[in-house]
This record gives C-alpha cells, sequence and structure tokens, in this order.
C-alpha cells in the first residue's frame, strides 16, 4: 500500500462517483464554457461582496455534485475542502449549512489535490462510504488579498495568471461503485522553494515543487512519461510550463505531448487578455470536473497523473523579503472499464 | 471502524511514540512552566520579523519531538500541520527543511485536534509507520493578524483571551510501538455558527462547537461523562466553559468536575493579567504535550477526550458583519498498560 517515499497505491481503489463544476462569466466564455455545469453571469453571486460570492459558489456546487450523484447531505461523511482566502472563510460560511465534518485544508491552489488525496485515503480505509472533495476561488476575492484592489486597475505583467472564479467538487466513494474514474494511487508534496520572489509570476515559483512530484511519482511508482495519456498539472501557465518541461529534459523525460496545464486550457489567451493563464484553487478543480473526468470516463484518456499546483504566497512573508514555497499534490487517475 | 455519525474508532490505535513542547517567556512563568521542554526567552527566536519567528518555533519543536523519539527525518513519512496565520506561512517557511510530504491544515484553534485525527487515520490505515502532527501560534503574529498591532497598546476586555506563543509537535506510530498514549477515536466536528460576533470574546463564540462534538462523541460511542477521566477542552477560557457546562446540563451531563480546558491551565489569571484565558492553536499543543500526555503516560488519567475548538475569526469576514463560527474536533486517548 506504501510505495516509495511519498506515494500510496490503493489496493480497493476509491471511485469519483459523481463531479460537479459551477464558474463564472469570463471561465464560461473560454474553452471549457460548454463543459461546465453551470455558468453565473453575476460576479456577485446574489450577495453582498466577493466573500459571499465564493460562499455561495462553493455550496452550490457542493449541492450540484451530491444532487448529480443521487446523493442527499446524510450520504456524505467527511468533507474535505479549502480555498485561497485567510480562514478559510469561502468554505466555512460555504460549506456550514452541509452539515457534514469537516477537514479545513490550505494547500494554496494545490488544494483540489490534497483534498482528493486525503479523500481517497479515508474512502479506502473504510472510514468512510462517500466523502466530498471540493476547492474554490473567485477572482475578486483572490485579487483583493494577494495583489491589488480591481478598483485600482494596474497593469499586469505578461507572466501574471488571472484567477478563475470557479469551483469543484467530487463525490469520491468505495471501490465497486459506478462512476466517471478511480483514484489509482496518490503521491504527496513537500514544500520545495527555489527563491522565486516575483508574485506576478506564480508559474515560475510553481514548477519545481510540481517538478519534484511527478519525478517523485515517476520513482515510488516505478514509471515514466509514457504511463500515462496526460500529466496535468494545475495552474502554471506557459512560463512555469516552460520551466517544467526544461527540469524534466535534464532528467530524460520529454513531457513535450503528454503534459496539459489547467491554467492554459481554462482561458483562451488570444481572445481573453489572460496572460500567462489561468490559476486559483478552482482553475484546477472546474477543469477537473468539466473536462478532465468527462475525457477519463469517456476512454479518452486512460491514465492521468493529476498534479495541482499550488504557490504559497502571503502578502505579509512576501513584504517582509521572503520568496514564494510551492508545493504540489500528485493524483493518478483511471479510466473505469 | 466508523462509528455513529462522525466517528472513528482505531480497530488498531496508534501510538503517540513522542512529543515535544517549545513555548515562550509569559508561557514559561505560567503553571506550566516547569513541564514544557524549552522555554525562549527571546519572542523573536533570534530572527528579524515575528512570521519568522514562529517559524523557528514550529521547525524546532518538530525537530525537538523527533529527537526525543530517537528518530530522524527520514523516519517521518507525512507532516500534518498548520496554524493561525493566512496562506499558514509559519508553517511552510517552518517545515520546509524537513523535507517530508505536508498535509496543510487549516481548523483556526482546533488545529491539533484536526493533525491527531488524519494522522491518526493515516497509520492506522497503514499509509504510513509513522507521521507527525504540528500545530502553533504565536502572540505577536497573531494579534498583528486578527485585532490590533501591539504597538496600538489597545485595551483588553476581560472576556478576551491571550493568544499563546507556542508548538506543540506529536509523533504518532503504527500499534504495538511504546510511547505516551494511544489514540482510541476521533469524532471530527462540523462548523457550528451561533451567531457569535464578538472578537473579544472566542470563549462564547466557540463553546457551541464544543458542545456539539463532545455530545456528537458520547452519542457515536455510547458513553457519557462517566466514561472519561478528563473532558479537555481547547481554549474556551472562563466564559466559554460556563457555556459548555450549562448547554451539558441542559442535557442532563454534569462537567463540572470532569472538564478541563487548556486555556484556563496555561496562565494564571491572577498573577499573570490574561484575562479569560490562553487561546491559539499553540494552547492546546503546549498544554497536550507538555501536561497531559505525561499525566496519561504515568497512568494519572486513563481516559481521555481532548477536543481542541477553533474560531474561524477572520478580518475580513468580520469587518463585512458576519459572525464568527466554530469548528472543534474530539481526539479519544487512553492510557497504555
Amino acid at each position: 500500500m506504501q510505495v516509495g517515499k511519498a506515494s500510496v497505491r490503493f489496493e480497493k481503489p476509491p471511485v469519483i462517483e459523481a463531479a460537479a463544476s459551477i464558474a463564472g462569466k469570463k471561465e464560461g466564455e473560454g474553452p471549457l464554457g460548454k463543459m461546465i455545469d453551470l455558468v453565473v453571469e453575476d460576479a456577485m453571486f446574489g450577495t453582498d461582496n466577493w466573500e459571499q460570492a465564493e460562499s455561495t459558489l462553493q455550496k452550490k456546487t457542493a449541492l450540484m455534485a451530491m444532487e448529480k450523484g443521487g446523493l442527499q447531505k446524510k450520504d456524505i461523511r467527511y468533507l474535505f475542502a479549502g480555498d485561497l482566502l485567510g480562514q478559510l472563510i469561502a468554505t466555512s460560511f460555504g460549506l456550514m449549512d452541509l452539515e457534514v465534518p469537516l477537514f479545513g485544508l490550505y494547500g494554496a491552489c494545490s488544494t483540489m489535490g490534497e483534498s482528493l488525496s486525503l479523500g481517497a485515503m479515508t474512502v479506502q480505509a473504510g472510514y468512510a462510504e462517500r466523502v466530498m472533495a471540493v476547492a474554490s476561488s473567485h477572482f475578486a476575492t483572490a485579487e483583493k488579498q494577494f495583489r491589488f484592489p480591481l478598483a485600482y486597475g494596474n497593469q499586469r505583467p505578461f507572466s501574471a495568471t488571472w484567477t478563475v472564479t470557479g469551483c469543484g467538487a467530487v463525490v469520491l466513494s468505495a471501490e465497486g461503485k459506478k462512476g466517471m474514474a478511480r483514484v489509482a494511487g496518490i503521491t504527496t508534496g513537500r514544500i520545495v522553494d527555489m527563491g522565486a520572489t516575483d508574485s506576478m509570476n506564480m508559474g515560475a515559483a510553481m514548477a519545481p515543487s510540481a517538478y519534484h512530484t511527478i519525478r517523485q511519482n515517476f520513482e515510488d511508482m516505478d514509471v515514466n512519461e509514457t504511463y500515462y495519456d496526460k500529466i496535468i498539472t494545475g495552474d502554471l501557465g506557459e512560463i512555469g510550463r516552460k520551466i517544467l518541461l526544461d527540469f524534466m529534459k535534464k532528467d530524460g523525460y520529454d513531457l513535450e505531448d503528454v503534459h496539459m496545464d489547467c491554467g492554459m486550457e481554462i482561458f483562451d489567451k488570444e481572445s481573453q487578455d489572460t496572460h500567462a493563464g489561468g490559476s486559483g484553487c478552482g482553475c484546477a478543480a472546474v477543469t477537473l470536473c468539466s473536462m478532465i473526468l468527462p475525457k477519463i470516463q469517456d476512454g479518452t484518456w486512460k491514465r492521468v497523473l493529476f498534479v495541482p499546483t499550488g504557490a504559497l504566497l502571503s502578502t505579509v512573508s512576501f513584504n517582509e523579503g521572503q520568496s514564494i514555497p510551492g508545493i504540489a499534490h500528485g493524483v493518478m487517475l483511471e479510466h473505469i472499464d
């Protein structure tokens, strides 16, 4: 069961029984627009402020995932959830009404990988028949917290990414259930810091952690890039992708064709002016639920290594001159025959 | 294994093999002073700012727990850790050098309960031989983030608690190992909001969640207050304790003698001017490692329900007029004969 240094291969792989995604107007206009379950034009989601908007987004997505699975609140044993905001307020206020035991997680934009990992571990161990993994982000709450208030209208360098307004929620269930994909194994990331200090170039901050987790997965599982139909990182964007591919190439792995990045899939760079790509917990979460899982379900991809990447950016540590460390959590997703 | 609505009783109870606590000068002058492994007089821990101080505190404590257990970094398979700061910067920067896979957690002051729970689940499932659970807080980083900069010298009402500068770290190992106590089971909390809105009275905000988790534990495990030698909450303080005891009394449970609160143990109210008591992730974590575990080890207490309590306070949601929800995670600790 325990494999190598940082991985688990599940003997009874948990099943992703249902998944739902909700996103904002801009995401709806992007390449994934038609695959996202619900696109909400009002960025305020009918509430009074951005934070309540994100909470509402998260709650609606969780409820939709249950509905798609034909499930009720009482069928979900644990929630594994998080967001980008201090004290996880989108999660706390969003999931409160579900009245389900909650493990609050913080992995920056890697949170969907962290929640899937812990959720799968919990289900296969028999602690729960069903759990839910949830992660969200909102452009306006994130910009307000991490960079500049929107009203400043500051210019964005080309290396900047665009925080996705969106949420993904996944129901993980015990082996044997019907579902979209199974979780074959996980590789858990550690914090990697190569000294990146530019908050407008998060791809560069995260690429080393993605590299580390993918290499660790190859080593622990005794595989290489040819084992997977796709290796999908969270939100490296164009610049981060280049760094990752360079690092891997030096070790003798060619990821040129097999690699995909959620941040580069969710927006159309030319028409949407999003520069390096999408980011935020919602980026990997929405891409997973709207595009990756359906493609695994229909057999387009048989084996996927899903690696959401997080930049542990804090305005406090950043202003104190610290670097931006990264973390990436790998989840092995497989087609169910 | 799965018991009732929100609990797990472990068939192969993981063992707390080693534990360490480090705290600041004020905590060292309190009633637990002599039991804390290391008291550091310099609140800056030799660094340039408060956040680095807390990171250093966390790193030193984790290394000390390993040392006390005769272990090296490579013996620890996963870290389950968190703190109170946005983006968990005390944890990210503190535990980076350990180079161990990390699950970052946010449960406010309940984090030690959350990390112990997930750590114990991971060990008993066989995903790891050994993991570490860590939680910290620092008076100066917390006041700066949540309330007023220290230099303002604002007055504190009597309902206010004092954030503990301290960290606790615990090594959880597979059944059969020698150790200080075993983890017999867990009861995972959900978010409970009864509308408390006073950030200077966190005990009142957290008491309902403690009540909920303790009641759930009684129900799931089919026990009552007489089953435990002690039921120990995290940082309710005097006011929160009164509320908890009142709530329990209405349901027919008398917790007057069996209840203890880490926040009321760690400081001497009369001489230390800490008002309602101690708080912060470090409060429950330091009390656990310095006092509770040794008393379980020597047999003073055979069965303890440890219930760290968290108030999900955020300055953003607070300033937007939202309430302060709470969460509490229960961990059943037992003497090893």
